[in-house]
């Protein structure tokens, strides 16, 4: 066993397990859900189908997505005990914290270890985007909207957290960025998600423990810091001052650089993609960020692309976020609603052959150690 | 990158840090606790002490401890929107989840990475205990029960639970199995916090993380299945033949076996120790799980031992939780309870270098794929 001394930290570059969900080419920079490219997954398919996708690894035939749309939709609808925790909590813990009290509270006296168990996976993706639309709602003075059984997932996202006020495009870019955050292999969350399940914990459990994971700056967090760093900056004309302060300063820019990445992140290039086609409608705040996001692209990349870091899709996100209507601190939070889909799929993939993740460390510190009481430690 | 191509699937035997927390001596059976035998601390020491060694890797001098003992019994006091969620969860939700919720609502706002973050460390723990304590007495139709400047921990845990109903016995049973669980390496909850905090996550979401993964039946949920067995099997006389039948059966028999242990579980030995202190204190219900458990060790280390499977703690603890009052659907959080001064003492040594833990998976699975319209999908 000597060849594991090594202390493998952060597990970088290490394959913890077999996966068919997606397939990450860092090489020719793509990403394929099931062997499908992500960008074609955006022009031609929907949310619901990419989820269909991901746990069953093929495209549903049209029965059966019907039936699968429905199961969707019937799982959309809030249970009195959610609505309740949402008015109590809403205005006092933040929406990421909320959606793992909501979670848990699904996966009471659960167990997991099901690999078949399609109806939870579809339960809690179903639950996560109605649960993060009602506490937008609630939290902005309004009541539960139930979902419409004619509206597709995004649609009812919006309908529920709007009420009605939204437009045809904000549905159909809304649909663009679930797909587009649905799964992007064994990232820490959906890490975190395997550890809980492979103890044979619930998948609802399992889930808030990849949000969890997701909330740490690190990971899920980066696209409000590049919001927040966007609105920072104010003004396109200050970004090459404002980065050369900041890479002099050794300081992080948010937006740039991923572990798995050492090329544009393709996913940063179907966002930009789907912004150039909305750009003529884009205004004020949001139009002023564009502008920003743009010379930090230009800019950034002159000075760090020589270093293999280069985009990622944190820097253009906030910009659909923005202009689809959804409040900064729930940047992250709908990351884990588009995210939940792959988390599920993996979980129930790594059920098929389940193995408890239990690793070891290596002891640093002397040892034994011969206790000495209190008396004869000296004072103070 | 060729060598790391081989699926590290558990990840056993892997190394994923360094750490001088615990170290396990698989070979002589022993635990130790920053150098210290667990043996020597659960004779010696208290729990406090414990997580003050957890945290500091020294036994702490008398005026430092006497303001981190001050520190806890602060920290164990209950805010009232804690009081509340348990009022309206303790009935219905398992004690594991409504965990999680309230550490979650601790979270709220937070962000992680300071190594030097004792006191958020000393509140979980401290807040943990509470927590535990009022869920059972609520559950029971009592009402809060403030901590106390004179008691140690275990006895406030005891009297928050209680109301003053306990003997000076359970106070110094519960103090050793605090001790007993305090740390065990990077067991898989403690990993699941570790990938949490690995984001940046904070300590309360990171341990929240780590309750979610000890809630499966393999790992924390053990103890309450042992208890289940020897219930079911109800009598020492049936214990051969049921033991026959199980394992023709091939079926798990709770109690035996270890990932990381192929002898005796040094904490099982302790904990036998104990239990021969009270034994002739022992009556009834605890009694006959008693000589159940006696006989399930000597049969069941006939047949599998020669196979590398002996008793782990999990055999042994049930009596002990019971013989204090404990209500067996209290059993894990116990753990978790006693679990917390390990993860956050773990949490804190990983931000001290922190690296975020992001692994691979390797692609299995045809790519890429043509999108096919649903049209020309076929029917149903």
């Amino acid at each position: 066993m000597t060849e594991h001394k090594t202390v493998l930290k952060g597990l970088e570059g290490v394959y913890v397990t077999e996966s068919g969900v997606s397939l990450i080419d860092t090489e020719n920079g793509a990403l394929y859900y099931a062997g499908y490219d992500l960008r074609e997954l955006v022009e031609h398919s929907s949310f619901e189908e990419v989820m269909f996708l991901l746990i069953h690894k093929r495209l549903p035939l049209r029965q059966e997505f019907s039936e699968f749309r429905e199961l969707i939709r019937r799982s959309m609808e809030l249970e009195p005990i959610h609505i309740e925790a949402i008015h109590r909590y809403a205005r006092i813990v933040d929406v990421l914290t909320l959606l793992v009290i909501l979670i848990s509270l699904k996966g009471t006296g659960r167990q997991g270890g099901d690999p078949r168990d399609v109806n939870s996976a579809v339960d809690i993706v179903a639950k996560m985007g109605s649960f993060l639309s009602t506490i937008v709602r609630i939290k902005e003075g309004g009541d539960y909207v139930p979902p419409r059984s004619d509206f597709s997932y995004a649609e009812n996202l919006l309908n529920m957290m709007n009420g009605g006020n939204y437009e045809d495009e904000h549905v159909e870019i809304l649909d663009d960025l679930l797909i587009i955050h649905a799964d992007h292999g064994i990232s820490a969350s959906t890490f975190a998600a395997l550890v809980a399940a492979s103890t044979l914990s619930d998948m609802y459990s399992s889930v808030a423990a990849a949000i969890l994971a997701l909330k740490g700056p690190l990971h899920g967090g980066a696209s409000e810091a590049s919001y927040e760093q966007a609105l920072n900056i104010g003004d396109p004309a200050k970004v090459p001052a404002w980065l050369e302060a900041t890479l002099s300063q050794k300081k992080k820019v948010m937006g740039f650089g991923h572990r798995v990445y050492k090329i544009y992140d393709p996913r940063a290039v179907v966002l930009k993609e789907i912004i150039a086609k909305y750009l003529d409608r884009m205004d004020g705040k949001v139009r002023l960020v564009y502008e920003i996001t743009k010379a930090l692209e230009d800019y950034g990349q002159k000075y760090l692309a020589p270093r293999g870091i280069f985009p990622n899709l944190d820097l253009w996100t906030p910009i659909l976020y923005r202009m689809i209507g959804l409040p900064s601190d729930t940047f992250t939070a709908l990351f884990a609603v588009s995210r939940s889909a792959g988390w599920t799929a993996h979980i129930l993939e790594y059920w098929r052959d389940n193995r408890l993740i239990r690793p070891l460390h290596l002891y640093v510190g002397e040892y034994p150690r011969k206790y000495i009481p209190m008396e004869l430690r000296g004072d103070s």
